[in-house]
């Protein structure tokens, strides 16, 4: 049997449905379906994708295909009862590409098609509007040479304008009908020099070369560009729609207006939208005429409200979802043109679908597929009132979402002594270092000129839930005399400005910000998503402050506890200082027992806020460098303060600096060369943990060696961990457990992690420096080539931002393999930047990791992800 | 049948043989083979290496192994004639440790066993010397007390001490026999107070303390460690050789001697060795008396000598190879006491494995095999005379092989002015930079304070064949006062001193070297070798020079041409600053095509050198920050010279700074941010190949695109190269074939090896960044931690010398598998530093690569280490 090419629709009855978007397209799918439902829909007939595919092949249409085609027309003709090339009552047509998955304006359309210089006089009779007519024939000459004759469009806006000079005139609408009679005159004889040939007055030579170009314009490049980065394959073709023009300017019986089914804003049920009366929908974009609102439409035109009312509810009830439609009326009849699930915010999104599980319409999984992962991150953070109207002067990088307004301060001291005077401030760095961490505190937000999406700056406002801009090239900023300079204009100490870490936007004024709610309706989506998720949700926090704000967002634990920053706090860095620049063991013990007690006492917080929740600890990870000061300056002021000589410490500072920090003597590197560092560090958990436990605290903690790279590393410092934690447990008599377990963060540990499992409890990917070392990428330094690289779309995404699954992903998967293949329960987990990333969430589902662990801030987004990537498997 | 656990030797026949090492040990198994080809050996019996591991599991002898002992002493007695414990002619035995493989020094020995009160009065009649008696006695308890006991030697010696004093003399040999007696009470009387219980009397009860003792010492710390470090198997056991003694101090008519059947210092085929008349092996190791020539043998004893010369004619044919053998004499009675393999020098290993080839010995394979790769090395380098006595100061790292001496010059410039003059100079630098190749080509030899094995200085000597002693960090440089200060001695400029780069050593003094040669039998070992070898072997060379030394060496093209050494040269600096300092791309181009027909120049010689032989040329790496200058006294220096205001200058240099230049803007990420760079080296590439080319020149160019980590972006860069290149080519109109290939240096890049092979003709594994990124190791940086991790072991060796094998050549062997399984005949090469050593070979060859490429006095090593890797498969 002959293949079927062409499915027809109209008279309340469609041959194809819904569910055949592969054949029809999506838009051809649903002008067949809601034809099916009885929804008003202009007739028309559509050629499957199946006939563009052999088309690509051999040049030329498949056999049948054109002669269905004029059959689907009769039928069309018949149904509207208007004639296609027709002097008296012309058919029109408009001819649109419509492929599987929605390819917006990557192909091409063309509309009033049927016009020539007989039918256009036919239209005008039927409308009884010649200048109607021959401006919709200007216009469908112009799109037509412009899509199938490749004449730039631009030329016969060329011809408009010289004829509105000579009319005198500013705006197309000013022309009349001798003018559009004018327009239409000159397009054919611009069109019979460009071409050597006249404008083709055979409507059926029109459709032809129409439906060619649709079928070409699979293939333009835009289009190719647009598949390969959606990965849409070369293979699916387009369909054709050709469907009946419906007019909604032909009088005031006539209009055109978009609508929603609910507030796509609030998620309120209420219908919204605007109309215009004797409008077209390019009059609804171009915003010559303001619309009404959609309720409105119910004194103007009861009737077609109603019918529309009930059109949109058979709508939703069918698709299940907030629709987004489109309708014109032509002479009082109403005809949909297009319905497809409504875009929405975050607010909304949690609304409707809570509402809809409610209301029956859905069940509880697709309510929780309903909502994206992605964009609930804004529903957590203060932003800007969307109806504010403002110029960003500059853009960094997105790296904190959420907005704040606050005077600027250039540093961290300052930032403290303002806010604790009630001021709110931004603190404006050219990069920010941990001894910044109490202002960034202490700070609305941050604004940094270098850094990248994990750097300092970035991490840390991200783990605070606090708004940051990193890695704004713009700004030229002037530390010593406290001054920004950004596009010409000079901001100083105390001015106000704004900054938008949801979109990297940089505002030199103050900008009216909304807050956040958690309200009930999400709540209760993300306890549905608990009950599907597998993946344990964690957080990375330092303090029992972010711990209790994670628990509160649901975390189920530490999976990043980092205590570097809590070498920083307070007089703690002179003993750190100290430390460093003691000149043996003892020296160094001596100053480490110092230090002891307070990271004894922040353990003690932790533990408690995360009380009957595991808790991962990693020991000390940055290079010694990093707790030393490095300018003259600063060099002079610490030795004054220390009480050692400038010298030694600067002799200290060049003794210790490093040309790869990141690849050098950090991480258990330190603990192998300064066992005591991590001993101090076990003996203050461990005893931190006996002593709430002591108190009646459950209390689990995991420590976590980072920067393994051999397992006998591991091997070494588990050995020393155990000899100290066994001998702290046993002093205090009480029966506490822990783990022991490793980050895999380096290529290298993930290519032997089955021997690495053996001394580990558990893993934690650190997919941050994993990334940077599989890729050969520090993340400090790729701000100079990376947006090129995304630009020029070598990279898909920022790998920092989403987890690279084909490099990073695979060493991920390699190492869960391998170490499962040691150690059949070992735990796995990911705590880098990834784990609060939806698509990296996914992919720790898929391969079977126990936990994500993220900022507190990100919590709800990863309960979400998690459970999107079961529904989804 | 219950198992035999002990095998007899003696009267000419042996139960065991030279194949049942396994079971007999090393040792065990070469007097059984010596007693069955007819050697006189000394009689006796070795109890398994099965007996100590059931030894080891029971905690006790197996069942029947003392009894078989018994017997086997019984036979012992009968053959040599002595009694066990007899008073008048007693039996002495020798009882020694022999594993499978030889542990030098790791478990224990005891001689004279079989003495007490009374055998030692026998002893006396039958050697007619109570003085040798007694001295056998006291020595007898004396190890025995140590190795059995646990009483260490040392208080013993004490106790000798003493009675020199009070004898008055200064040396043993001053004491008489009634001091030895003397000695023996005392000694008896150290035991006694020590132990609470007499010295055993009882021989078999010494027997079997011994035998116990030397089971035990399997299992001492320093056999465990050893173990671990030559990963022998715990299970493997040791054997006990219970054997009679021989005494080569019973008289005049007595001796003892050690030769070697060829000259292991020349290779010449002449008996070679020394002997002692009247001593014991002891005697010659103390060095207190001066041995005699082995030649003088023949004239002192010519029986002696002719049984000698025939018994090592007949060994070397049976081992047929060189053999180290002792033996002692005893009353005119020749005894063969051990027999091995004899250790030589590289050049008496060639001339031996030649002769013994000539000599239809041996075969080809063998010949081959006999020559150990990593040996060789020492043949291709001026190296101090092994006699000459020196001190050295400091010791660094072993950075470039040979040796040199100079005066000392501490710059770049220095040195060249100096050698210009025809001085010889030592280039002295706390680190070397790519602007000191001058001075580092101009110096005999360069030396560092700081650095690694692959730091600039350790790399480029490499390459240039030069003696190069990196990371010396016991050296105080200042370069300002042109001083070093070490160990409490200053050097100043022009000061001679002399480094040794085999070693790593520092001499403050002139010391005399020989030259290398490279002799005729080596060319001919390494045309055998290249018989048998697979893998292709090229060299990394920059400049025609180098290209011609590795060419003379055997390198079949060149696996690595670094282009950036061009960028520095002359003036060439001065353009490629004047590039980097351009504010767009027209400036950067203007100044680029200044350089490029010093580039063309520079590869046109290399092609000529090359004639016939492929060229990999890598376009440029390093950072651009490495060309411009960063201490403020260079860039006013440059800035002036450059006519840039020096603030401009310095706002690049901060611009460009990196907080990890190893993972910064470098390799290609060059190339897709300024594409006007390659594009230009592609031009002077392919220009240079097609102007040779046209001159009849054969040449094969192969552009490499470095530190590509993404399949994407070598096929932008690749579509730029073929751009560029097919242009010229069509010019000149000859036509020149070229490949495109990358650098397999990331981790990324060799995860997703397939993607990347679409758009490469050949891979080059760039093991030394791809060992950096693998383990996140800088090689800059871990001068700090990696000595201690090699100390404690926790890597075997270090990774940037031999590659590792678990995780880099992990990745190696997935980029290898992957981008094979997308382009079956994708050509695979190695270019780091790995491609010279010998157990890095192997694993290419394992994994199936094409080809190494080292440095050109590498080539050597690497064509004998292939050939051994195939040969050893």
């Amino acid at each position: 049997m002959a293949k079927k090419y062409v499915y027809f629709f109209g008279d309340g009855k469609a041959e194809g449905s819904g569910d055949m978007k592969n054949l029809l397209g999506g838009k051809g799918a649903g002008l067949a379906e809601m034809t099916n439902l009885g929804v008003p829909v202009p007739p028309g007939f559509t050629i499957t994708t199946e006939a563009c595919v052999e088309y690509q092949k051999l040049g030329d249409y498949p056999e049948g295909m054109w002669e269905e085609s004029l059959k689907a027309l009769e039928k069309l003709e018949k149904s509207i009862n208007k004639k296609f090339g027709g002097k008296e009552n012309p058919l029109l047509v408009s001819v649109r590409s419509g492929a599987r998955v929605s390819m917006p304006g990557m192909m091409d359309t063309v509309l009033n098609l049927g016009l020539n210089d007989e039918t256009v006089e036919g239209l005008a009779s039927v409308s009884g509007s010649k200048r109607f007519a021959y401006d919709s024939y200007r216009r469908f000459i112009q799109m037509f040479s412009d899509v199938v004759l490749g004449i730039e469009h631009n030329r016969f806006e060329e011809v408009i304008k010289q004829v509105k000079k000579a009319r005198n005139v500013e705006i197309d609408t000013q022309l009349d009908e001798n003018d559009m009679f004018e327009l239409v005159e000159k397009f054919k004889k611009l069109v019979s020099e460009e071409l050597g040939r006249s404008f083709p007055q055979d409507v059926f030579e029109q459709l032809k070369l129409s439906v060619n170009a649709v079928f070409d314009s699979w293939n333009n490049q835009r289009a190719k560009t647009y598949r390969r980065l959606n990965k849409i394959p070369d293979e699916w073709g387009t369909a054709v729609n050709v469907v009946a023009m419906v007019f909604g300017n032909m009088g005031n019986d006539c209009g055109t207006g978009v609508a929603f089914t609910r507030n796509p804003s609030t998620g309120e049920k209420e219908f919204f939208g605007e109309f215009l009366i004797n409008a077209q929908g390019e009059d609804v974009v171009a915003g010559i005429r303001t619309p009404e609102p959609i309720s409105q439409l119910k004194g103007e035109m009861p009737e077609v409200f109603a019918q529309l009312e009930e059109v949109y509810r058979k709508l939703e009830n069918h698709y299940k979802d907030m629709q987004d439609i489109e309708f014109t009326v032509e002479k009082n009849q109403l005809y949909m043109l297009q319905t497809r699930n409504g875009k929405r915010t975050a607010k909304a999104a949690v609304k409707i679908a809570y509402d809809m599980y409610e209301e029956g319409l859905i069940d509880k999984k697709t309510a929780v597929m309903r909502v994206a992962p992605a964009q609930v991150d804004q529903l957590l953070h203060p932003m800007i009132d969307p109806e504010e109207k403002y110029k960003a002067v500059a853009k960094g990088l997105p790296a904190s979402p959420g907005a704040a307004v606050g005077k600027v301060v250039f540093t961290a001291d300052d930032a403290e002594k303002m806010a604790s005077k009630g001021e709110k401030v931004i603190l404006v760095r050219n990069e920010t270092s941990p001894e910044d961490i109490g202002g960034m505190d202490a700070a609305e937000g941050i604004l940094t000129a270098t850094g990248g999406m994990t750097s300092h700056a970035a991490v840390v406002a991200r783990g605070m839930g606090k708004c940051c801009v990193a890695g704004c090239g713009a700004l030229k900023i002037d530390e010593k005399s406290k001054k920004i300079v950004v596009d010409n204009e000079t901001v100083r100490e105390n001015d106000i400005i704004t900054i938008n870490g949801t979109t990297g936007e940089v505002i030199l004024e103050k900008v009216k910000l909304i807050e956040p709610e958690l309200s009930g309706e999400f709540a209760k989506i993300l306890e549905w998503a608990d009950e599907f998720r597998e993946l344990g949700v964690r957080t990375n926090a330092d303090t029992p402050k972010d711990s209790a704000t994670a628990r509160k967002f649901g975390a189920e634990g530490i999976g990043l506890c980092r205590t570097e920053h809590m070498f920083f706090e307070g007089n703690r860095i002179d003993a750190v200082r100290e430390m460093i620049l003691a000149d043996d063991e003892e020296g160094r013990k001596k100053a480490l027992y110092k230090i002891k007690p307070y990271q004894k006492e922040d353990f003690i917080g932790i533990f408690k806020a995360m009380e009957g929740l595991p808790v991962t600890i990693r020991l000390l990870d940055p290079p010694l460098h990093e707790f030393i000061p490095h300018t003259d300056e600063d060099i002079e002021k610490v030795a004054k303060y220390a009480g050692v000589p400038a010298d030694k410490l600067k002799a200290k500072a060049e003794e210790l600096k490093e040309f790869n920090p990141m690849l050098g003597h950090r991480g258990c590197r330190l603990g192998i060369t300064y066992p005591e560092i991590y001993e101090m560090q076990v003996y203050a958990i461990i005893e931190a943990a006996c002593e709430v436990k002591k108190e009646g605290v459950d209390v689990l903690p995991e420590i976590m060696i980072p920067l393994v790279g051999h397992s006998k590393e591991l091997e070494v410092l588990r050995n020393i961990t155990e000899k100290v934690a066994d001998e702290v447990i046993s002093s205090y008599n009480v029966g506490l457990k822990y783990l022991v377990g490793t980050m895999i963060e380096l290529p290298r540990a993930a290519l032997t992690a089955d021997e690495i499992a053996e001394y580990a409890d558990f893993f934690s990917f650190g997919t941050n420096d994993l990334t940077q070392t599989t890729f050969g990428l520090s993340r400090d330094d790729s701000g100079r080539f990376l947006p090129a690289y995304i630009d020029k779309k070598i990279y898909r995404e920022d790998p920092f931002i989403s987890i690279d699954q084909s490099g990073v992903g695979e060493l991920v998967k390699i190492g869960v393999e391998k170490g499962r293949s040691r150690k059949k329960e070992l735990k796995t987990g990911i705590c880098g930047e990834h784990g609060g990333d939806p698509d990296s969430i996914y992919f720790c589902q898929k391969v079977g990791l126990n936990y994500v662990s993220c900022s507190p801030f990100r919590v709800p987004v990863a309960r979400l992800a998690a459970a999107h990537a079961v529904l989804s498997e």
